[in-house]
């Protein structure tokens, strides 16, 4: 070939690669894993830890800060001391509260279609929450705004394996923090379609978090109990320690029966001892505090227990994620939330400070991890690097393939004598092919998994078109993503009602009318 | 800090970065996963494929491309026809022969500390096999040389996680192709302690590996059957052929009681049908063909279960690796396996081009799924890229990374008073930490599972020694360990006996004296 034909043909190619092709997805589905959960604890060891953690609340109690919270401790038969805040709890009483919470319970979506079930053998996949910084590859890492907010809310809609949208994949460091919350809820109810989630750091976060579910709903705050649309996570102050912010929030989000999900940050040789069921003990101690205090607000409240336990560095002092360690402690945990019949949160993390091979690897570890364990809910399945501290755009559309991937891997196998092909097998010659055969015609077009991002073309082919990484790809997916984003439908008058409600917050807020720590 | 005292410190920080710090490895261990398997079929559907499989070997049959095969057959009661070179099975032959092959085996290492079980809950994770090309990120993609051949021994050699060095992770193909196989064999041997394969790529070359088995462990050939040495795998061409090369390999290893791996290479969509049960029914047919030709010519020589189906792009054609299609077939082929009471093999596989993301999480799918379903041999487990077409000097050692990863999530989980650890729960303050608990102190130095690549510092840290992703670290990683690399020691007669036997045959080979299709 000339050389100026060669240049031709690049040309060409160029051109036809500008033309965006569609990103494949998968539809909405329910995932359900038709798998026995995977054990990592014998009977035995499930009850030594959980024996232990009777103790460590009956001997050793939990600090809880809030006087609201102590008041209700004390209240349900706690021995609540209010020099030392330290609260101490029977066993008899944490077995009595617990056997109130529900088995499993359902969240409603804007679209009812997306609404979710969690429970039982059913996996949801959510999006990255937590993060003060943002990356893409081509600014970098950087204090997120309200504009990369958005982006998320967007990308979790174009993705229909992200289940839920969650509550904060990242700070919005633009606005200002006391009434930030409000833009943020505003954001995940019309962006998208999908369940979101409540903001637990203070009753006011909350308190506003309900209202306009409400609205967003049309349904009145006492109605929501029957059908809960807002959920919200806290963390405990492992070790031991229940803050005033988050006990508010969900003694908030609990008075109206919207679920919580308790979860303690344990990490081993920092938060908690360095021994798997000594961290276990921890978060099994603290994870049921908090949930039977949602029950003594509100029994029937839907509550999860979420697990969150890895390992430090020990030479460092940072956090790890996605280890050997994780993964049994995310397995376990489920062994215990089953142990009480409650639903279970866990999460797909890594440690990784760029979307590389480590970004990926700890994440598959966290996610075979957390689904063979059937986790009901698995928070930060999609944008979540650098052990949560930075929400990545060209993250979350590689974990929205490997979401993907567990999801199909999850559907049964068909074998019927129309899938067994044995006519097929006939058909072809001995070492000939199945190209053309009647069985593969008629099968063609959605035979197999169509990837998101994984590139299948040979080394040429890839080479030629750029030699470009899953990184680099996912990134030109993003925004092409971005660019083809359209709003989920919302009536005219509910969304004025929304605007409507936080723009008087933030007037009440700004005017110091709200208690902040309500 | 001024100017020049920061240059000072970084001069300070890359002097001492220079002096390679160790590379955390795993020590050798059997891996053994104490789960239950994860099984995709139910009986029924295990049994279906069971019948349809029987009824393609009865009705259909298989082309058997050589002469000796098919007299073997003949003689043990298939139907040969010498024409089309079609033999086929009867159920009861297939059942018969079937049960002499013994349900696990073991295969004798030159260091008896490295010889393997397979068979049962043990996972043995094995070196890439296959590849023409060989990548690193300093020479990109290249012909394989035996430079490279050597390398890739003395690195399998450097993880004690890759538990056998296969037989060729790369074609040398600077070396003459009739002779390749001796200096092949020469490097395995002395190059590494570990358990090693022939090929079976004609019968000669087979031949030559239970020579030079003998060799290095002064045995006999009638004292090989007693104690396995060496292994081989082969490849049906699927669909429903066996060539000539390949059988009158097998015939040569299973003569002298050398363990078998049976493995058809059955992609859906092109050399099987679509459907994953009809890929398992053919894949199914070839693998049962090959392990009873095995029992024909040696009963009870142990045989392994091969699966090898993935799918096909149906757009392009390129082979795909790592996906659902691929996890569930894998994880069928191992109770197909169990059904018949031999050991499973699979692969970690994946089709990425780059050492990416991809690369990685096409791999944790393959590696997740054959190890929850009790693959006894992983193959391709430390270098595989690109579909197999290319052998990875970084991919190998994140590939290692992600082998311990599993073999460390496998070891149980210790609950007893000391793990439980309520008193360092009681010694430390509710908010406080345990970063200087005795609890913690007593345990610090090896607690937790210490990477081989993964970074887990801070990102300001991580950006600041130069932002490196896993490829790029890997790659400095595989330089050290062949900078630090010390041969095994062998006995020095046994080496020369060794490098006797290469030239004898070299020139043997080279006079036309030997029959290369023997």
């Amino acid at each position: 070939m000339s050389a100026s034909a060669r240049r031709r043909t690049r040309r060409h190619r160029r051109e036809r690669r500008s033309a965006s092709v569609e990103v494949q997805r998968l539809p909405w589905r329910t995932v359900r894993n038709p798998h026995p959960p995977t054990r990592v604890l014998g009977e035995d060891q499930l009850e030594a830890i959980h024996e232990a953690s009777l103790r460590v609340l009956r001997d050793i109690g939990m600090k809880v800060l809030s006087p609201k919270a102590r008041a209700l401790y004390a209240r349900a038969g706690a021995k609540a001391d209010e020099d030392t805040e330290m609260v101490r709890f029977d066993p008899e009483m944490i077995a009595q509260y617990m056997a109130k919470a529900p088995p499993s319970y359902s969240v409603k979506a804007r679209n009812p279609a997306k609404s979710l079930d969690f429970g039982g053998n059913v996996i949801n996949f959510g999006l990255v929450g937590g993060p003060s910084f943002v990356s893409d590859l081509d600014r970098g890492r950087r204090a997120g705004d309200y504009e990369d907010f958005r982006n998320f809310m967007k990308l979790s809609y174009s993705f229909d394996i992200i289940h839920f949208g969650g509550s904060a994949p990242l700070a919005p460091l633009d606005l200002p923090a006391p009434t930030r919350h409000l833009d943020m809820y505003y954001a995940a109810i019309t962006l998208h379609d999908k369940v979101w989630g409540a903001s637990l750091l203070g009753g006011y976060r909350a308190h506003d978090a309900v209202e306009m579910a409400c609205i967003a709903h049309g349904v009145t705050r006492d109605e929501l109990a029957a059908q809960p649309i807002v959920s919200g996570n806290i963390n405990t102050n492992s070790p031991r320690q229940l803050d005033a912010n988050m006990s508010d929030g969900m003694i908030e989000l609990a008075s109206v029966g919207q679920p919580v999900i308790v979860t303690p940050f344990t990490l081993l040789g920092a938060m908690a001892p360095t021994t798997i069921a000594g961290a276990l003990t921890l978060q099994n101690a603290e994870a049921l505090a908090g949930m039977v205090l949602c029950q003594i607000v509100r029994p029937g409240t839907p509550v999860a227990y979420g697990g969150f336990t890895s390992n430090v560095d020990m030479k460092s002092g940072a956090p790890a994620f996605g280890t050997p360690e994780y993964a049994k402690a995310t397995q376990a945990g489920a062994q215990l939330a089953r142990r009480y019949r409650v639903p279970y949160r866990a999460s797909s993390t890594n440690a990784s400070n760029a979307v590389d091979a480590q970004a990926a690897y700890e994440s598959e570890m966290s996610l075979w991890a957390s689904v063979m364990a059937h986790t009901n809910i698995v928070n930060h399945a999609a944008g979540w690097l650098e052990g949560g501290l930075t929400a990545s755009y060209e993250k979350l559309v590689i974990d929205a393939e490997m979401c993907q991937l567990l999801a199909e891997y999850l559907e049964p196998v068909v074998v019927d004598d129309d899938t067994l092909a044995v006519d097929a097998i006939a058909e072809v010659q001995p070492g000939g092919h199945f190209f053309g055969a009647t069985h593969t015609l008629s099968r063609y077009e959605d035979v197999f998994y169509k990837p998101i991002v994984s590139d299948w073309r040979n080394f040429e082919t890839w080479h030629e078109s750029g030699a470009h990484s899953a990184a680099t790809r996912a990134n030109a997916i993003w925004k092409q993503l971005l660019a083809e984003y359209e709003p989920p439908p919302i009536d005219p008058g509910v969304d004025e009602a929304l605007r409507e409600y936080v723009a008087k917050r933030k007037r009440a807020i700004d005017a110091g009318e709200v208690p902040l720590e309500q």
